[in-house]
């Protein structure tokens, strides 16, 4: 079996903890590593605070393969991100020149402030990463990649250092979605699930209209395997007299 | 100053961490938390797994003032959250009487199975929290709260739940949005900052239609010094040629 790898993702900012903003980093980021063969073994929304994020990242990156965080890299008083990983490595916290010079490159000289300039300081021996969108960079400090909170922002910055990733074979999943209890599913789906130990096999209830029923949510490295289990899982749920529907479109149907 | 209340949120489902669901239930907890003057200092995303759940209810229950747990505890072998909060605690995992009263009171003899009975096991010493929608409990340990985590239904228990919670002077916000860039609002908005020490100043910035702007939140227990902040902040966004807009459409425009 080849190296399975994860990846750690940490939230930082008081603004989703607060309950006013919705995150909408972490789905994107999570199917987006799971295309590179890395899975998130963990997501972590934390607070503002700099021994707080120190000691998260800290904690993650010698679990992880890798850790990502998003948000705090702008340039207000609020924005603690890069001096916190500094302090997690122990690294002296400084102006990096080739940030400097993209800012310098970017603004017009009138309006270079040193809150602006602020936005090159960084943990010593950075590794850029490429902001094409409104050009203030992240970076990169051995396993753990500092990107921003804007998602339009993140996610193009992360399609940019996405090959610094290495990740193994994809975890495969299929979704069927079956208009029935979990309470009639519970006992044949165990029996299923025993049956293909290498079929990760998920159960997400939902509650519409009234109607209970169940995202079943098969997952694998085997696309053989996860076939097989899918064909097995919606063999069950006809049996229990639902109507098996497969939420993925792009993989045919189920027979 | 009054005690302060903090609360963690342990969002328990691969599901979320795989990026197919888009977790529910954070803002509404964070909200209702905070209404009810307990600020939420932490929300975890973490795996359907026994020791990895354990290990963060044991991390997070010693830390802050409560516990909420979304997720994990349905009738199919996936459902372990209730085992591993009896893990995390030392407990025995037993069937609670009450509970398997009220799911035989709910359901039909015949539909009665042992994985439905199976949502009535839960640690020693569980005390219930009331599911109105479809009946089978969530329960508490200590400062420990166990809810399921299909939103319409965790809602309801959160609701018949709340009064269980002590909680603190409730943070009070105003939200100011300033279509400037950040990097213009930084000299000015730290000024501030430092003028109101009692009043967070976070600044969260935004890329819509090509312009680049930044959602100004003002936090403070106090709401005399709040409103006294966003005099000053809206004052500073107009000198900077900008137009302040509160996005809080119940507290009055800013003036």
């Amino acid at each position: 079996m080849s190296k399975r790898y994860t990846a750690c993702i940490l939230i930082i900012g008081n603004e989703v903890l607060s309950g006013r903003t919705q995150d909408a980093n972490l789905g994107f980021l999570a199917t987006s590593l799971n295309d590179l063969g890395i899975q998130v073994s963990e997501a972590r929304v934390i607070r503002d605070d700099r021994q707080i994020i120190a000691d998260a990242v800290n904690e993650t990156r010698r679990r992880d393969d890798y850790v990502l965080t998003t948000g705090g890299i702008g340039p207000t008083h609020d924005d603690i991100t890069s001096e916190s990983i500094a302090l997690a490595f122990g690294l002296p916290y400084v102006r990096n020149a080739e940030a400097e010079a993209i800012l310098r490159a970017y603004y017009k000289p009138e309006d270079i402030t040193e809150e602006r300039l602020s936005m090159a300081d960084m943990p010593e021996g950075a590794v850029l990463i490429d902001n094409p969108v409104s050009r203030a960079p992240g970076f990169q400090i051995e396993n753990v990649f500092v990107l921003p909170g804007v998602p339009r922002i993140m996610r193009d910055m992360f399609q940019g250092m996405a090959h610094r990733l290495t990740g193994g074979t994809p975890m495969l999943s299929r979704s069927i979605t079956a208009e029935l209890p979990e309470g009639e599913l519970a006992a044949p789906l165990g029996v299923l699930q025993n049956r293909f130990p290498d079929v990760e096999m998920g159960s997400y209830p939902f509650f519409q209209g009234g109607t209970l029923g169940a995202n079943l949510v098969l997952r694998s490295f085997d696309a053989a395997l996860l076939a097989e289990a899918a064909v097995a899982v919606a063999a069950m749920v006809r049996d229990l007299g639902g109507e098996p529907t497969d939420a993925e479109q792009d993989q045919g149907v189920l027979s």
